[in-house]
């Protein structure tokens, strides 16, 4: 099967370019000058020919933080690794990375057994994993090696959550260490938790429950406390860092200060943080519910500070940090209590579109959202150039995207499994038109033409990043 | 005429690919996947292959700060634009960036002509303008937009060098308030020459004479003063700013904290501040007078935090400022007197090698290399995709290089015009193997096959790192 | 003659005694516990008992940043040594350090020998000199020692004002390392201000006449520079530095880095620049032209770290730069181009109460508030502890002061030679009760007792700081 | 009694004084001006006249942290009241405020009622104490009410020594709200202890059981980070926070930007840190553990930096930690693992001449000797003026200093109860003379003439330097 793409603007992570794209089964097999001749040869060997004039051609999105069908609370985000993974093609994401978690008394490798069970054949895009540590012991930190040969490289680890997911810093130490020996890249939740966990205790002695405490109980200046916290040990151990969903101005300051040092120490931030605010969380009756997530939304003023550290590379990737819970019977439980609703927000499905939305709007260039959404993500997290590129060799996971297009976000339309949208109303200036996930049409028209269980596991390489 | 690449590692700003070049005239009109059979079809078809087994293949070099043929002090100097872009060729670099100097009481557009007499029909290879602006005045400032019209759209300013280059820092206003509604850039010699000259006053009142002085009078603080001055200007007018030749760790700090800042602040480095330093300056008899240039040579320590420049992209580039003088005659005219050396050293020869060798000695990525050295550049000065990168319609400027190779740099093997080599006996690992100029081999087998006149002027683009 | 001051609250730079002070001739003799019946015998011996109770105690207040009958744009300051120094007294200031301006083709010390002719036998209270240098040459730099011997050891230079007052960096640079030399402090007007005139000018071109102007003209950023500048210079040569009349938060950061660091860089503020800001400047019609100064007054939210400077002490000492100039006549003369207006303000007479009314706002503790306006300022000037603090053997310059009376500032009430107040209005809690200088009371029951000439030139030590 | 000390130089924190100072009972009741007459007259009365001529004449040096007979590691550091206050004494120290040490599972009042027990009546010299709270609970949190009330309102809690004195970030938040409520002091022992207990628990693995790896496992950045740590909670919650015995450059870092930025925070460090080093630890065979304190020795370059912390103030207290335990059997317990040797050394007697050994080196001013000494530690922990200052109505607790004398350090002959020191044949310049605790003699001649018993125990009042 050949396919040509042709008379499209490419886009890469430094710029654009005029070319037509030749894909041969599941990979790139040649980019051509568009007015070279040479694709004029190919097109009459092709299968399929692609038009596309006037629209960009890109690699596909690669998000690198979402949970799909994981535990929480009680309950589970209502996607499941085939309803999130089509709800992420939709959106012209053709590579997740979903988080395995360990729970206290398991082991890292019957963790991973577990979760490759909840995804092998039912995906409809490409998946790796990374691992969440939640024990630490002598067997834990033996396992990072095997993980580390089994392509799971990199480990998660919380400074939030006490008595759940929550690692002590001595466990953090350890863990480091070995991921300073083996390669492997540690990746934190960096809010205090042990503090806020007071703070909550006290609001709920105080009789608020309200959503909006949620927000008002995990305080900016704990966020970034913990980042610094997480950076100084790593620079103690030697472990590179990376920091997930970076909401606040105080932990990207922590970066900042790190990275002008030359530390081995990245962060991604959300759409959620570029977009929302605090005041969604505040939102009349119980309607903030479906605002909340860790680290909470933050105040406005926080996001001209996470655009600015987009452009500067201070926050190297936009990941989504997907985890939906419906508002009905799951964000519920927490109706009488702020600290029971279930943490996260559906949005697999808009990065693309939001992040082009920033381009839009002046605060990135087109190669920076190529180059947040897919490059940095495929190089940081060990798949360049298979994946973040459209180059020779690569696997054809290509998104066609009309610039043009406008749409309206709404839980009407979207695919994701739950049944609210963040963005209710929000007006995109642009679309994901087609998409291949490693050569095949998965969307066009308007149509989902992939399947469950198109999307193979990736076992994954070291970070490119570091020095 | 078509020249096929094959068998090589193709380097780009972003990683390594294993990939076929297609050359047709002068531009890449295809890469293809090395196993993809389509190679073995055109190669069918080609005038040339070329097989780069173990070789990487890369964008050739872009060095954005030459300076041929540059009355200075009384002399000029010693590599013509034949001499020069023939040496560059020899190192791997397709295109340089050269300066046209106002000279006070003639205009930019005289000036420019008779840099376009002296470049045209000369190169080597192609080649652009940037201006320098040393007298600021009305018309001046009108032929600032017509400069950006002729392709020339970045203006440097000296703010050392009073009498001769030196613009105050009312001028620069001027100039900037120009650049920020015109596109252009504001390129900056940072060093406070009033504040320099008093220092030399003072050496030489003391008896002072000795190259060593050059160093002594010029301290990295007033780098560092001058760097951040800069940038205040560049905010008050909102113009674009980018640092010449950077080489004091004061002065980076000053940046990098622009840069940490969102502002539209750049600056590159040079060989010889990551290589060389004051010791240098310091050697027996006059022979620290082949060290002298401006800002100069700094104690070693200053090289540490330039590579960590380089790496956190504080430091976008590496440029060479080339200008060389002969030892005899030229260097010498300072032998009494440090002030009278002419400032300048010769370097456009090895920069990519040295770069490399930063490469070898893990300072920099494979990847860093290419974009520090030429992906950034094109994209820094209006050139890409034209140049800068391996890609469909762009420019054929590709360099095969051997890193395998071991040489060892002297002034008996290199091809500059000048009589000493400020790296003689330095062991590289790393040889340019073949270069071509938009399409025409220009080096192969160790000899130079290119032409005067080969080389063409380039009309460039405004920056593409505007935010 | 000998006073007793009993029962008040005696303030130090410290915290508060209960104490009783025993003036004998120009001298404070001795403070005794107030029950401790050693001042009852006193008491018996006392020529005067003056009854504190209820009051504080407090040394007589230092203001180092005036300037009377001082020549600028053609006019002349409006109040005289004799006017100045009575108002001064009647705001519990009592000493002033003055500025000898030294004009261009001028010598030091004849500009020494002027000022003392005017000021000598006119005086209300105990004045000192510091030495304006505006024309850097091998004679000024040698009566600089001569200067430093006669008690004249600061030397204030400005780095704006070109054509008139304006040094450049290379004079700084020789004025420094003078001082280095001979221990002096340079004092900066730090404003870059080759800059600004290319601002006035454009602001000009453009029909922009108006009072606000000044303000727009000379922006914050260009205040930080010139001080960061400053600062660097400083460093280099190795002299103290006192940046005065610091107004800006661009400034202030600078200063805190440099302090931070442990140089020798020190900073004063004025009342005006705590509470009127950038919107005075804009008052309709030219009203604003009462507001000019320089640097001009900021936007109102530098005045928050302002004050944050005044409690961490990289503000260590308010001065009140008073510059009287008479609406009528003398602002007046820029009422077609607000480059013409004259700059400055008139203050003398309301420091004391104005840092008291930031006391009584909770801005600074009662210790910071004798700190900042006598303690430090004597240290610093070296006049301690002959002034800045009430000690057995200190001069008898006293303070008494009510802390509970309301005043409301006006120029109907006040006792500077200008025409209006920028405080027309203002309400204040405190105010000035009893004023001794050298033991002879100056002010009493809202009259005025003291005498033009009883004032006497203070030869000052060196700078208590330095480190 | 009436006791005068004629002719000396009266020391104060802001510079110094020809002046004599009267006596009566246990205060100050008087200073005169040495030629005032004044003097004469008292004398008269006279019960005793010291002559000072030659000499300092300073306030009583006040050490904020020292333990004694302190229980730790199953023994007790070796001084007790008696034997520990006696040795400040002879080092002109006439004020200590010990910690009461709470135990997990008892109250803190029931504490407090142990350590009175403990002290009264054997003290040599006036006493205050802290509060060690290590068991949060209501109960706890309720009482540091009733200990402000009692008049001790400092509370210090560990972020190291888990399982016995650590409190959680939870803990931590707790307290802090309560002294943000009632105007005490957090005082923080700013380790982060539990990624310590795991570097330690490595070393030993490893079989490293020398004293050095105490220093190792200690590193630097653990300490800068546990300081920023609690400069955030103090942020969050209010509350005025005091960082002990700061030994490396991170934490002054920590605290310098936190008081740039004009927060409530505020440090001592000791004098062990500004002399001795981590090579100290580093001694042949097991004489590193006399060196074994918490913090731990640093590498020397953090000296320098803790010298311009004093001088900037962001350190605003020296203090000693003493904590002596005797190398024979106390020491001894961790010769077979530093983990188990005794935390702490002995200081109280040598603080004040090794600060002036400073003020000797020309690290320090005679004023800012006194201030870090005296001045400030009575401002920060509520006895100003009681102590502090030698002013009338203050305590007649003061220092008679002769700063020609010179003498060598040892256990030989210094009079604290262990059997080393860590000064050994350390020599100084300077020597208490003469000292008087609330006007009465207890040392001179170089014999002890105090008491047991006569000192008092100190309620005291809030911090003076709060805004």
């Amino acid at each position: 099967m050949r396919l040509v793409i042709r008379n499209g603007t490419v886009l890469t992570s430094t710029g654009a370019l005029s070319a037509d794209v030749v894909v041969e089964g599941e990979q790139v097999t040649a980019l051509a000058a568009r007015d070279s001749g040479l694709t004029d040869a190919w097109q009459q060997n092709a299968d399929r020919v692609l038009d596309a004039t006037g629209k960009y051609v890109l690699p596909g999105g690669i998000d690198v933080h979402t949970h799909m069908e994981m535990p929480f609370g009680g309950t589970e985000s209502h996607d499941t690794f085939e309803t999130g993974t089509r709800a992420a093609a939709w959106g012209g994401t053709t590579t997740i990375i979903d988080f395995a978690v360990q729970t206290k008394g398991t082991s890292l490798l019957s963790t991973l057994d577990k979760w490759h069970a909840k995804a092998d054949g039912n995906c409809a895009i490409d998946y790796g994993f990374h691992m969440i540590v939640s024990d630490v012991n002598d067997t834990t930190l033996k396992e990072m090696d095997a993980c580390v040969e089994a392509g799971v490289n990199s480990f998660k680890m919380f400074m939030a959550y006490p008595g759940v997911l929550y690692s002590t810093d001595g466990e953090i130490v350890q863990a480091m260490y070995r991921a300073a020996g083996n390669g492997a890249m540690i990746m934190m939740h960096a809010e205090n938790g042990i503090a806020i966990d007071q703070l909550v205790a006290q609001a709920l002695a105080n009789g608020r429950t309200e959503p909006l405490q949620h927000g008002i109980t995990r305080p900016p200046e704990l966020e970034g406390e913990a980042t610094h916290r997480a950076i100084r040990l790593a620079g103690v151990t030697g472990a590179p860092l990376y920091i997930v969903h970076l909401s606040a101005s105080q932990a990207l300051d922590a970066v900042t200060a790190a990275r002008d040092e030359g530390r081995n120490v990245f962060a991604e931030t959300c759409p959620q943080y570029l977009y929302l605010s605090l005041e969604d969380l505040g939102r009349p009756g119980f309607e903030g519910a479906k605002y909340v997530c860790s680290p909470p939304l933050r105040p406005a003023e926080h996001q001209r500070d996470l655009w600015r550290g987009l452009r500067t590379n201070d926050l190297s990737i936009v990941a989504t940090d997907h985890c939906p819970f419906c508002f009905k019977d799951q964000k519920e439980l927490g109706r009488d209590d702020f600290s029971k609703i279930p943490n996260g927000l559906p949005g697999v499905e808009h990065r693309m579109d939001l992040i082009h939305q920033g381009v839009v709007a002046g605060e990135l260039s087109l190669a920076r959202w190529v180059e947040v959404t897919s490059t940095t993500p495929a190089r940081m997290f060990g798949l360049y150039p298979r994946k973040g590129t459209i180059a020779p060799g690569s696997d054809a996971d290509i998104v066609v995207y009309d610039p043009q297009a406008r749409q309206t976000l709404s839980a009407a339309t979207h695919h994701m499994n739950v049944d609210y949208s963040v963005y209710e109303g929000m007006e995109i200036t642009g679309r994901v038109e087609t998409v291949l996930s490693r050569g095949r049409v998965v969307l066009e028209g308007g149509e989902f033409h992939g399947s469950r269980g198109h999307g193979r596991f990736l076992e994954r390489e070291l970070c490119q990043y570091l020095s």
